[in-house]
């Protein structure tokens, strides 16, 4: 029974680059950290340590730098440029899987120049070319949300190990990682991303929730009914537990008020909305 | 030489209480981390273990989840009925210090009791209250800024280890931790809080730097000159360090456009702004 | 072209359980990290809110505090049993996977309660069962390792964006993370993982490596020549740089002395070493 | 009232030095993150920012690394020599503190450069020195030691917000955070560093504790009683709490066998420990 390589790829993670736009004197800022990823005819650097096929990543390093001077534009066509890139000019790489996550920054007022970091959310796209089929991921990733109420909880099975009690009136609150699939790629990244964020914050808002399965799988619909180009949309849901404290030891009621915000353990849902007619592309991901 | 206990504080950090008002359709969000800190007469308990004066850090949980089904209102008001409360309550606390971080939320779109994270930027304060006198320090922290220009670095010595080019144009970003010392206490806290957060952006924004250090006093300053009852401020302003890359082996040019943004090391520059007429007080810190 | 549910899990993640085996007057810790994931019949849930076929995750975490009341043992029969139980118990769930994260402690010289944590790296596990197939995956992460020497780093090819020289001596370290399959099921689970974590290091500390990816090959194959049941095996090794300062511009030379250790980017290098023979089994990871 | 510059300081933080002595074929390995702060004459760069007294922290970087190229030795005398040499050879500089953390590294077997990660503890220092006065604090950072037995809480005062059980056995858990002082400066610090954390072990193990204030006086006694020229010690103490989880409803007992790890709230008992006969030096912390 032989022992063999199988799949494999390298590159270079979390290159942070920032560009300035100063062609007027009213700047704009890019903020990104950029993940590259090569595989192909890899073989003899894993036996021998040959390194004739493998470009360092120090390199893809420098061709993001380089290409970010010629401009960044949206993280979805920046990271096509990069894939494309590497898989057409090194004949040995057979796929490039380019991995861009963007900051939020927003103008101080009207200042020309100056910007303050502003939601934590952060934008992000995953790209993979092979030289013949393209796939483009987009995503938000961290975008905290709460509902105060209109969420309930019950008529779950209960076995010898269930103590939880049914309500009808709790928080909801989830960090909201979603990723979505385009079908086609002539997008405007910039409009679709603003469009699926809002669908995403819609449905949350919108969904009178018995479960946050049912919240994420109106937050999946909601982004594909609005944008008919997208195959699927994948959303990892933290249930970010808050649970009311219990106040009567010290003679006071708790109608929905006050809670404990607690760390540690969370739900997690994680689910996929698809539309039929797009072929599947696990490699997308 | 004798061996003997110094000073000494207990308490319970990281109590992470969210109220939601809910008095009106429009519910209000509070999300808090609050840390308790008491000093008295514990010397006992260090010794040989009698607990007969150490009230049990759950208590002082329990009383913040307590305090809060009150309402919360500002933090600097909800830290001193705290402070007041653990040392006018129990006999052998002579010194009560709260601390509370205050997360940023806001209301998505115009929906009732939906709301998102917003910045990133922390709202904090710390109030000590030992029976007679009372400290009330608000603060902001982790308010991450950058000028993309207007600011210089140049003229300073040169000594056998320095290899630092001058430079007319760079970029200048931090992240803002500020502190500020109230020298009276019946203020608007939250009017206070808001004009000192805009004096500190409005500084950042209106100081053509050539040190970051002009750049903290000048947002001291600003923080200072708005407030008449504001007796200090101390600023920790990290560099956040954005070289700009060398293009030259590609054949680019690199007009102060594409930037690495580097983790460590990195500037921190620390200071104080301090107005004569108050009494210094490093027991509010 | 219709919109539909795709695939989906559910659980709790990161139940902290520590469970003291306090039998005999010498104690022994087990500390984990354990996460739930269930799928199976829960359209229900997502399209309706209907939880009907939902085990609360509230009670996923009871289950785990409950199973380790027994005792744990090794963390692969402990998720092995837990996952059992939700799928042979739970007639709508279909597959069950359970995560499990080790946290080391040692005993503090021969104290028989007293331990301090051990080394930061975590042995891991996931367990997959479908009610018919089982998939045993163990794992290390956040090994960190590293040689001061043996390490070149030439013979790649260069295009217009490379900069970097060649190399003949230098730092290799890397964080490993490594996962490998299990092809049978009746290990003694202990043994298999000191085992696997051993090869791991000989392998690391044996081979003159002329890439980060000969090493990583050469570390799977060694895990995998020493156990024949394994298998597959799958690493993830960050290249943490550490640049050799140039001390040039003080008069120093610098023969591989003092370095720079950098953050970020940072090289990732991923691949997989497999055996023949066994089917595979991407459900596993 | 005027306003005015009060305290102030700056330097470079964060300075990953990593050297390897390689002077014999069995390889060393020092793993440093160094950050430095000076303070003086500094008020021109504050109000004009005119930097003709501000020695860059670009500059201190590269003087970290240009005195490892020397040897590092003890991080006690690595600082000692920093402090000295900013202060002595910048006339505006009075004062400089240079902080450094040392990482633990094990050789790997017999292996002669082949290390791992050891415990995630970590040494530390600040020297400070205003070119009279010199002040050495050496210390030990995220130290994580638990007892699983030996420990109870009780005889607590009780108010109207006490819920709080009276517990004749608990787990005692911490992460040691200590500082002590040295009252002379010729110490041989690497046998210092050792005893002094032997010390904080023997006294955790040694201590059947009735209250966590109890272990921390006890602690720092310890520390002090070993090393005569030891001025005070400062302890901060998480109390990490391990909840006895209630198994009741599931049938079971639970005689102190299984627990639940939580993160936050957590006890923060702070405290010191001093010797007569040692100036106080508020300026060394």
């Amino acid at each position: 029974m032989a022992i063999a390589l199988g799949p494999n790829q390298y590159g270079k993670a979390e290159t942070r680059v920032v560009r300035i736009d100063r062609d007027s004197p009213v700047h704009r800022i890019t903020d990104l950290n950029v993940s590259t990823s090569l595989s192909g005819d890899l073989i003899d650097t894993h036996l021998t340590g040959d390194n004739a096929k493998v470009l360092p990543t120090d390199t893809q390093k420098n061709t993001v730098y380089a290409f970010a001077r010629e401009g960044i534009g949206e993280i979805e066509a920046f990271a096509l440029r990069l894939a494309r890139h590497f898989v057409d000019t090194q004949e040995p790489i057979h796929r490039a899987r380019i991995r861009v996550e963007q900051y939020a920054w927003q103008r101080i007022g009207d200042a020309p120049h100056s910007f303050a970091r502003g939601e934590a959310a952060v934008r992000t796209t995953t790209v993979t070319y092979d030289g013949t089929n393209t796939h483009v991921v987009s995503g938000v990733e961290g975008l905290v949300v709460l509902n105060s109420t209109d969420s309930e909880f019950w008529g779950f099975p209960r076995d010898e190990y269930t103590t939880l009690g049914e309500t009808q009136d709790r928080i909801l609150a989830t960090a909201v990682n979603a990723h979505w699939r385009h079908g086609t790629h002539s997008e405007d990244w910039g409009a679709s991303y603003a469009q699926a964020r809002q669908a995403l914050l819609d449905a949350f808002v919108g969904t009178y929730s018995y479960s946050l399965q049912q919240t994420l799988y109106a937050m999946g619909q909601q982004v594909l009914e609005r944008q008919p180009t997208l195959a699927e949309i994948r959303l990892s849901l933290p249930n970010k537990h808050h649970f009311v404290m219990d106040l009567e030891p010290f003679g006071l009621t708790n109608p929905g008020e006050v809670f404990h915000a607690d760390d540690r353990p969370y739900g997690l849902i994680q689910g996929t909305v698809q539309r039929d007619g797009f072929p599947s592309a696990e490699d997308a991901w």
